[in-house]
C-alpha cells in the first residue's frame, strides 16, 4: 500500500470512524466528511482525521485517491447524486454497507469516468454506534467480504484486498452481491428479526430476575440501532422475508410435534440441531 | 443445617452429581443411586458419594434423611412408584426438575405418610451433561426456585431454603408450580425452541465461515440433550405452545412491515425491543 495516498472517509460513524482511526494510525492522510459538526470535531481532536467538513465538500473530494463510504445505503446514493461528480479520475472507492444488491450497481453508475467503486462489507458491527465507539470495534476477529461486479477491474480488487489486510481483518472472502445478501440475511438479519420479535412478543419485564444465559444470549442483539436496521431490513427484504418463512416453518413443525405429543419428532429435531450446530463450532 | 443428616441422591447426572459433590464437600454423608454402574463408579472414585448402588435400593433409601431426585420427570414418577414406599417417615425430599405442573402433585401423592416432597428447580443447567461435568456447574450465579404446594409444611420450606443457601445459589425465590412453568416456558424453553428451529430451518453449513457473534449467540443453546429437552417440552407443552404462538405473531407482524415496506412500523418494533431489552440488563 502506498502511504502517500489520501483517504477520504464519508460518514464518521462507528465503522467510518474505525477506518479513519486505523488509516491515520497506519500513516495515511485521512480527510473526513460528516453530517454533525460535533462528531467531526471529536474525530479531529482525536486525530482520526487530519481535516474535515460538514458541507461544501468539493475541495476535499478532489484530493481523495480513495474514498470509504461509511453511510447507510439510501444516504450513500443520495450523497453520490449530489457530490459524485467531484470524484477525480483514478480514485477507487469502497463502502461498509451491510446490503449490496440494488446498491452497488447504482453507486457504480454514479462514479465519474476513470474512477471506480468496489463494494465491500466489514462484518464488524457492534450494538453501540457512533464515532466515539469506533476504537472498540475489533477487526482482528471479523470477516471482510468483497463483492465485485463485472464493472470492477483487477486493480480495484487488489486494492481492496490489500486494504482489508492493512486493517487487520481475520478472513477476507469474495462473494457476488446476491450471494452476500442471502448470506447476511441468514447469519445476521434473520437473527436480529428473531431477537427483536422475542422482545416484542410480550412485556415480561417481571421475568428479568429469572432469565439465565439462554434468554440473555438470544436477546443480546435485540438492542438495536432502529434507523440503521430498518434500512438494512428493507434493502434485503426479499431474502429476509423468505428466510423468516423458512424459520417459521421449522418452528411450526416443532409446535406440531408438541401438540401431537410426538416425542420422536421432537428428539429428531433436537439431534439434527445439535449435529448442525456442532459443525459451526469447528469452523 | 444438621451435618449429621444423610443425603441420598437419586440419579447422578449433571445436577444430581453437583448436589452430591457439594454436599460431600460440606461434610454430609451422601449416598448415590444411579442407572449406570460406570458413572456411579466414577462418582465413588471422586468422592462425590460415600456409597452407591444401581439396584436393590431398599437399604440405601431407608438410611436417607433427605433425598435429592436428579431424574427426568417421567423417570422420577416411575422410580417413586417402584421405590417410594421405602422412604422413611421424617424424610424430606426435593428434585431438580425443570417442569413442575403435573409432576409435583403426583410425587407428593406417592410419598409415604410422615415423609414430604418439596419441589425446587436449580436453574443451573449447561449444554453439557453427565456426572463428569458436574463440577463445571456454577450455582453462585444461578436462580433457585422453590415451588411449594398446599401439601407442604413450613419445616420443609425452611429446609429447602437452607439447602439452597448451603449450595451457594445467587437468588432464592418462591413460585407456584403453574407460575414456575409459565416462567420457564418463556425464559428457557421458548429460547431453545427458537434456536433449534433456526438450525433445523436450513442446512447452511457453508455459511459457518461467515457467522459472527449474533448467530453464534442465538444458536449456542441449539446443542441440546435431545432426550431431556423432549421430556421438558412435552411436560410443559401448553405453556410452550401458547408462547410459540405469541412469538410467531410478533415475527409475522415484522414480516408484514417488511413486505409493506413500512419503515416506521419496523423502527417502532426496534425501539420497543431496545427499550425492553435494556430493562433486562439492569436487573
Amino acid at each position: 500500500m502506498d502511504k502517500r495516498k489520501t483517504y477520504l472517509v464519508v460518514g464518521l460513524g462507528l465503522l467510518g470512524g474505525k477506518y479513519a482511526l486505523e488509516l491515520s494510525r497506519a500513516g495515511y492522510r485521512v480527510l473526513g466528511i460528516n453530517r454533525s459538526q460535533s462528531n467531526l470535531d471529536w474525530a479531529l481532536e482525536q486525530g482520526y482525521v487530519a481535516e474535515g467538513k460538514t458541507r461544501d465538500f468539493a475541495d476535499l473530494i478532489g484530493q481523495a485517491d480513495h474514498i470509504v463510504f461509511g453511510l447507510y445505503p439510501t444516504a450513500l446514493i443520495r450523497w453520490m447524486e449530489e457530490w459524485g461528480s467531484y470524484i477525480r479520475p483514478g480514485c477507487i472507492a469502497t463502502d461498509v454497507s451491510g446490503v449490496k444488491t440494488g446498491l452497488v450497481d447504482k453507486v457504480q453508475a454514479l462514479m465519474p469516468p476513470g474512477s471506480e467503486f468496489i463494494a465491500s462489507h466489514p462484518m464488524a458491527g457492534k450494538e453501540v454506534s457512533g464515532v466515539q465507539n469506533a476504537a472498540k470495534v475489533d477487526f482482528s476477529s471479523a470477516n471482510f467480504i468483497i463483492t465485485p461486479t463485472p464493472a470492477n477491474t483487477p486493480g480495484a480488487i487488489v486494492w481492496i484486498t490489500e486494504l482489508a489486510h492493512e486493517l487487520g481483518f481475520a478472513r477476507i472472502t469474495t462473494l457476488t452481491p446476491a450471494q452476500h445478501d442471502r448470506m447476511i440475511g441468514y447469519v445476521s438479519q434473520l437473527c436480529h428479526a428473531i431477537a427483536v420479535s422475542l422482545m416484542c412478543a410480550s412485556d415480561n419485564a417481571d421475568l428479568a430476575q429469572y432469565t439465565g444465559d439462554s434468554f440473555r444470549d438470544l436477546t443480546r442483539i435485540a438492542k438495536i440501532n432502529a434507523e440503521m436496521w430498518a434500512e438494512l431490513f428493507l434493502w434485503n427484504r426479499e431474502n429476509l422475508s423468505a428466510q423468516i418463512d423458512q424459520f417459521s416453518a421449522a418452528l411450526q413443525q416443532m409446535k406440531g410435534y408438541l401438540e401431537a405429543e410426538d416425542r420422536e419428532g421432537l428428539e429428531e429435531m433436537f439431534r439434527l440441531s445439535t449435529q448442525r450446530r456442532s459443525a459451526f463450532d469447528l469452523k
